[in-house]
């Protein structure tokens, strides 16, 4: 499959820019569709066209995580710290619309982007605690950056699953689109008036609320700090 | 204006001292004015006769930013810094009252202070993004330690305009008086109930709480790190 | 009195470990109760029979803070350090049922756990502001980590009493249980929930998520950060 297939781009004028996530049938995550994406968002960040982002999905799940053919995750950690990474860092304003299951490493499309729009239906998990594995470096410094303590627990040390109301309550979630068609018309006005807002400022205040962790994530990769905290665990 | 005119002490017994902000007509900041609210705030934080301080505005509104009179905002970053890392820093009580709008550099009167309690009507926003400007490094981080991250993207990345309501869910006031008659009756119950707590524990717990983010401010208006986070970009 | 009296030990199976803190009539922590705890917290971290830990008391109050007989706080700071940085740093999940009062130190059984039952009449307060006391270093940073900034405010600089209800929307306190016979049988139910989990993993991102907060602690007892914030200060 190539990237042509798995990672739709659509313009809706404005400099609002759609990425789809087309890994059929629920965009479990492999390292080339990671590698792809990571590329797509670097290509999308650097572009001066470009004022908003909005990722979708057109399956009837979001993301499932990490492929589950894949025996080994640890051999796609560098993938998974590099795309989200990229996405956190991304200059320009990123809406997600999220509908049925996001799980596992699937859940930081959302947390690494800035505007969250969800069906009602919408189901959010990390269960990575379940299957006895742990989260890359960039995964788990995105968590604790973004996510409260207690939602850190609830998610992350229990594999609860949460609904959109759990979700919004738990601040990763900002809107809640009741009806499934409503659902890419919300994002997109989200992304649309996001658009419009001054683009370097935006970056700037973007960059200043997130330098610390990213600095942080940059550090760790390189093995400058903590070299334990490492993605390369595998435990249970 | 003399410092006289637009700096009015009051003093409430057992050491509760008010300070009203009276830069007419709606306290739009200039350098001179945030020059002496500092210079006001360090005399309040060294004076032991001062057992808590409330913030007021005799104004419909209580501070709308910076004055738009000034062409070039770059031009009191050193103001902005100054004056709320000293309220920020202060080791005595701070409660403030506010109504009406408290906008852009006005929302860190709030935000630096230890209590809140806003009129019914009150309305916050940081409009800074939208006016493609950049926060100061003294306001950044401050609002960084303050704000949930959910609450810094509402405010701070899309400029939302949030009510008493939305602004106590997201934890930045604390009180709410439905009538404005209430407003500086029930501010000036907590400044008391505040002022009659060991001040020396008070002081020591606080400066304990906020120590990581004074320093972190401190070294980077000294340019030790991070030379590129300061004031002195502007974009959009 | 002796530590068998005082810290008892029961098995649920499944490698649930309760551990029922016993010192009549209130759990008031002495250096010798403290000293105790802190030993069978280690013991139950290296044991790898044991796969969750459930915190009990006996009495109608959970924990009422340091012995009111200890005239000078201080002289158990260190103790305190030990017993909550072990709590807090146990790689195992620990469960803790509240009842009654929880107040100053003993609220740290709360905050360095990982989920905590309470019952509906329990309340919560650390009340060292009002009694002129500061926090030892490991306590100030662990209610730091775990508390947001408004809670850390409400809590720690005004000493306000919550309930149950007002606990759980400050994200200290998961599950209430209205019922006082409830309150063991909800919490053992999570114990057994978590101990279920694969425990490498569990370890692995419990430490993850907390190792800055933890190293940060060590590297202020060590006095190699910050030597004013130690818990040598008394005030008030």
């Amino acid at each position: 499959m190539e990237r042509d297939e798995w990672l739709n781009r659509r313009t809706h004028g404005d400099g609002v820019v759609e990425l789809q996530l087309g890994r059929a049938p629920d965009n479990r995550l492999s390292g080339d569709f990671l590698r792809d994406f990571e590329h797509e968002i670097r290509a999308l960040s650097a572009d001066p066209e470009v004022r908003s982002i909005l990722l979708t999905s057109p399956f009837k799940d979001f993301s499932v995580g990490i492929d589950p053919e894949i025996e080994e995750p640890d051999s796609i950690a560098a993938e998974l710290n590099g795309a989200f990474l990229a996405l956190y860092a991304c200059p320009k304003p990123v809406v997600v619309a999220t509908l049925g299951l996001s799980s596992g490493a699937g859940m930081f499309f959302i947390l690494a982007s800035d505007l969250r729009v969800s069906h009602a239906r919408g189901a959010f998990e990390m269960i990575e605690v379940q299957q006895g594995k742990v989260f890359p470096v960039a995964l788990m410094e995105i968590a604790r950056a973004v996510l409260d303590t207690n939602t850190q627990r609830r998610l992350m040390l229990t594999g609860q699953r949460l609904g959109p109301i759990a979700a919004r309550n738990a601040q990763f979630i900002e809107i809640i689109a009741d009806d499934l068609q409503d659902l890419h018309g919300y994002a997109l006005k989200e992304a649309r008036k996001l658009a419009a807002l001054p683009q370097e400022a935006y970056a700037a205040i973007k960059r200043d609320l997130r330098a610390d962790c990213i600095a942080r994530i940059e550090s760790l990769l390189d093995g400058a700090l903590m070299p334990q905290a490492t993605g390369s665990r595998l435990a249970g």
